[in-house]
């Protein structure tokens, strides 16, 4: 098991949770800057070829977990491995954004869901995308039919 | 910052690291099962709804980080932030399974590239994808173009 340990913090609108959108039809398209600390610099080499990167980050004001949990879709509960809810085992989110332009130290993206100071634990390169028609969406395309009925 | 649990357990065909296919045309299509510890079992409700979940796991045998790495796939350094090398700060590693079934705390999967034995840290439904002519890919994709000269 590891200790988890900041390689940057995330410049971002959201100052609060509650100003990030939530729920189903959410559209997270807002500009932020990943700012990845200079010791760790070397390692964003090559970076600017990648179009959208996988963000992973902490939940820093997250605290504890709870296994079932009704999130904003939906008046539902789910199990927390089924949804994107916060309280996690281990608090870490994952965000997909797109990379703008890279300046030293600064990735700004576009798509940050995370709050202005949040520890960025891990970026990798998004590789391949699964084509639309082959994903399903379980509970969250029934709570979004539901919706439209 | 937080210290790492397993919330579960890889059982996959690969005992060691140079089994796994990597590098340009690897296909992960082995077959393997996340077994979840059974205090966590809760967290699975409704997870069968979903066809493709992303697992963060942990590079449990990794030592260490490298800022810069020859991956498999290429025969020119990268930084670890554009790669999927294991030396990275945060020993965090991600992977895409389809969802096969589901048999109580066992998810019998498709796409394993872990060890077998190797921690599993979460589980996150994936809830979309980029369509494939929105995404760039690198060094990635110059490294294939190299190949295919």
């Amino acid at each position: 098991m590891f200790t988890s340990r900041p390689i940057g913090l995330v410049s971002s609108p959201y100052k609060e949770t509650r100003e990030i959108p939530k729920g189903l039809g959410a559209k997270h398209q807002a500009d932020g800057v990943l700012n990845i600390l200079p010791e760790f610099e070397a390692g964003l080499t090559d970076i600017e070829g990648f179009s959208h990167l996988i963000v992973l980050w902490e939940f820093a004001r997250s605290d504890g977990f709870s296994l079932l949990g009704t999130p904003p879709s939906d008046n539902r509960p789910h199990g927390v491995f089924a949804t994107r809810s916060p309280r996690r085992p281990n608090p870490i989110g994952l965000t997909i954004v797109e990379l703008l332009r890279r300046k030293g130290c600064e990735l700004q993206v576009r798509g940050v869901d995370m709050l202005d100071g949040t520890p960025v634990l891990d970026i990798k390169p998004l590789l391949s995308s699964i084509p639309g028609e082959k994903l399903r969406r379980g509970w969250l395309a029934e709570a979004e039919a539901r919706r439209h009925e």
